[in-house]
């Protein structure tokens, strides 16, 4: 496993066009260009959420353009333009709108004091005028690509890559084939069910999903009120012997084990990469309890199941998008 | 959408070299062959549990010339064997062997009784000495591409179909491709977790997985103390209004509806084919349940969802076997 990558690793060969890689989240979008030198020219901007619902794909372009000039790069010699993207997107006439509560004020009726009144914000219409080659994937797929060709899920031919940061994303894979599904969504895994916990509201509208009980925010919004802030001040105050603190990790885990199970369950896996910030800074803590939820259940499907930390640590994000374009 | 296949709409051109269909359950196997007449010839026995541990291998094998005998059909003459099996499967050198606790005595200590101490049930090995072309699948992989040849997914790319019977079981399809994962065990979606509730136990060793909550052989052990000795007894009280009878099948949607939206957010389906007997049999009381679950949930990925009762409705299982040799 190559836990060692770095932008060095990650050099396109002289003479090939640069690669535009996209990353957009709720709150920041973020683009660099990559070419024989590595990785560079990276911009970023809040994510735009105001004007027209081609916004964000007029901000990217822009943003395309700022990163080449930053590199050095003539913008007319970009070849590729991978975007690694937030969810869930709808497809219009084949091409990716995203339908995101987090971007599209029009989805939640405003209540979430987003400026706009999008039902989708158009996205890879107009980076197909003005790139040749475009590429888009929810975050999930970005992550799992990268990791297959970079981290721990090289030559895996059945798994999954699972971030647990502020959400809870997945990119899925089985038999070679990464799974998008019928509006390249699949690997929502953190809006699956698991528990009858009624006590948490997800961004997404549900109650008592995965990422409602144990995302980043979530720990803050379900425990600050007994003293835990977030992640990070649970997680110190388990290590430091704190029962509640521990007990709260252990319902976490628990959650978090029975989704990684469904999984394994559904998709008969190899190997599952865990990476995001909540699992990265406490992969020591949260790993050996993961993979002892999962052992002795159901043999047949998890005796051959590795779980493994994310091979690229905590950059598998930068590595998203150019995971998509790279050949 | 086919509702209305027949016999007589799967017949072999004349000339093409006979298949042979073999179906094999915890407590029986059954054995057909399909030719230009039709599917005939139809033997079964109680599933092979004594003896070496090929035993289960050896018995199809003859079951096979007996039908053939039956049918009249030379057994030289028969052109693949589609095996749809019960599972969980593990690969040996590439051959499907049986690791089911209802069939291997091995797998739980002699607990459930069984007259043998298999670790697995050797299968695909004998009966590719014997037989030129063999194609061994898990029955919810065989029972998927029935429907979606002559039943509700017939043209459908990302779909699955479930069913609710004794046991639950799913196959499972994604942008066209059926999912089979490591040892070819993908969807064992009866044994995801979707609750908290702990007090059923499953045949496969799990606590409170949906086929140990739901399923029809759950539904007799868990309620026949409250006078609902089987799901028929259950559903017909509830059509009669006693009002512990819908409690309990409400609970039951509630499984089953998490089961099936897990799925639906972790593949992105357009449409699940729901058969089965505890379905089928009160399918106009349940389906409607299942989409009320459905509807709004993670719209964009709930929106484009369709949930259909089984185009070949009860009898999925009996072309299961055929629908993977058939071409």
């Amino acid at each position: 496993m190559n836990t060692n990558a770095s932008d060095d690793s990650i050099h396109l060969p002289v003479g090939s066009p640069p690669l535009a890689c996209v990353d957009i989240g709720g709150t920041k979008v973020a683009v660099s260009m990559a070419d024989h030198r590595g990785i560079l020219g990276k911009v970023s901007e809040p994510t735009a959420k105001e004007g027209p619902n081609d916004a964000l794909g007029q901000q990217i372009i822009r943003l395309i353009g700022q990163s080449c000039a930053a590199a050095g790069i003539p913008v007319e010699s970009v070849g590729s333009v991978g975007v690694s993207s937030c969810g869930p997107f709808i497809f219009n006439d084949g091409l990716v709108e995203l339908a995101t509560p987090n971007i599209c004020g029009g989805m939640a009726g405003k209540a979430r004091g987003l400026p706009n009144d999008w039902m989708s914000a158009v996205l890879e219409a107009p980076l197909r005028k003005a790139f040749k080659s475009v590429r888009v994937e929810n975050d999930g797929v970005g992550a799992l690509e990268a990791e297959r060709r970079w981290g721990a899920l090289q030559g895996v031919r059945n798994c999954a890559y699972v971030t647990w940061s502020t959400g809870i994303g997945m990119g899925l894979c089985v038999n070679g084939h990464i799974l998008r599904g019928k509006n390249g969504n699949a690997g929502h895994g953190g809006h699956i069910f698991v528990s009858d916990n009624n006590e948490a509201l997800c961004g997404c509208g549900l109650i008592g999903d995965v990422e409602s009980l144990v995302a980043g925010n979530a720990i803050a919004r379900r425990f600050a009120g007994e003293g835990f802030a977030d992640a990070a001040v649970l997680f110190k105050a388990a290590r430091e012997g704190n029962a509640r603190a521990i007990a709260i990790i252990d319902e976490l885990c628990l959650v978090m084990g029975r989704a990684l199970f469904n999984i394994t369950a559904l998709l008969d896996l190899e190997r599952i990469s865990l990476g995001g910030s909540v699992f990265w800074h406490n992969r020591d803590y949260l790993l050996p309890r993961l993979q002892a939820f999962m052992k002795g259940k159901l043999p047949s499907l998890t005796d051959g199941l590795e779980i493994v930390p994310a091979g690229l640590g905590e950059r598998v994000g930068d590595y998203a998008a150019l995971a998509l374009v790279m050949r």
